[in-house]
């Protein structure tokens, strides 16, 4: 496909899933198409930057029709890869494992878990949402028999790099790691770093802002 | 303080945390100071970036010597309102919540887990971390006696938006919140929606990219 012979700037492939949510929202309410403005203002980001972000695969509006939404959310998803079929495993079958094997989207977004794996000799053999917990001990060669793309580490830091380096050493492609410590993995592996504490600490700005704000009215 | 009397651009608000962390990461190393191109490179923007953003608040290196990483780690903190000591409650006691109330960093960020409200009865009266399962039924009244800051919500969609209700009717002033499900508040409430599946959608493109080059490549 010729839309991903181009680097696309790293801040647009993050704007994306964005797109991607808003658009399937709209199809969810049945709405079959939107005017470049209307989603600007829906998404809280000016209509030019919508077109920017969208021309670097081509474009897709047309002028005066606005953007067909089925079809230009389909796109994105073919553009980031959803209906590629990628498998993952979830390492570590605790609260955060658990949850993430719940969770209402991942499925929905193309994303298959095909194993979950703990050191927990009490809950390997156990399942969660129908799938196997399964032994750390044979995740090495699991991962390379499935040819596993992702890995969501769900691991207390101190695990993190150990197990890191046996998915990257049995091929594994992108991880996705929610613990503070910073992944040491080779640049081939994409990597997305969760960082909770992120968006409780940007709220407690907006919180102190709002504070303030009110403080001199009063 | 003077440093807030302006508005702060809301994507620099959003780059202050990964400031703090590096600055925080950098002092556990015992790193006193750190040069503006240093602290680029590490954490891969420009160096008229950090100090444009840095700017925003009435800047802090000095010509010559770079940033003193505690000073600057401290006013970052105090700027983000981190050490003013903000309450939270998680509502949801399954997985989600007892992920989050074992947080590794929550604490150590300043904010004080004081309840966790959950609708089911065989949850109420025990404890998670130390901190005490309540029924949903008692949430306004402690939101309101304890003048909690900040409420997560790790629910199911359909409870979201009947909780949050409550909750900004109890004086709660920002909220976190982990569904799919957009939140219908105020203005004057703070949200931060927590998508899941966003970094997850990056990271197929990244290694669909990644696929493609190799498939030119060989």
């Amino acid at each position: 496909m010729e839309i991903n012979q181009r680097k696309v700037p790293e801040v647009v492939v993050k704007r994306l899933p964005r797109y991607y949510r808003y658009l399937s929202e709209l199809e969810k309410k049945e709405i079959n198409r939107i005017s470049s403005n209307a989603l600007s203002k829906l998404m809280n980001v000016t209509a030019s930057q919508i077109r920017q972000d969208l021309n670097c695969f081509g474009g897709f509006g047309q002028q005066g029709y606005g953007y067909n939404v089925k079809q230009l959310k389909d796109e994105i998803g073919t553009i980031l890869g959803i209906y590629d079929g990628n498998t993952m495993i979830i390492v570590g079958a605790g609260n955060l494992g658990r949850a993430l094997a719940n969770h209402e989207t991942f499925g929905r977004r193309g994303f298959k878990l095909v194993g979950i794996f703990d050191v927990d000799k009490s809950l390997i053999g156990t399942a969660i949402c129908g799938v196997d917990v399964m032994s750390s001990e044979s995740m090495a060669e699991f991962v390379k028999e499935h040819k596993v793309d992702i890995a969501i580490l769900a691991l207390p830091s101190n695990a993190v790099n150990r197990t890191a380096k046996i998915l990257v050493e049995s091929g594994i492609r992108g991880i996705m790691n929610f613990s503070y410590c910073e992944l040491d993995v080779p640049d081939t592996i994409a990597v997305e770093n969760i960082h909770l504490s992120d968006p409780l600490m940007t709220l407690a700005y907006r919180i102190k802002d709002c504070r303030q704000t009110n403080n001199t009215q009063d």
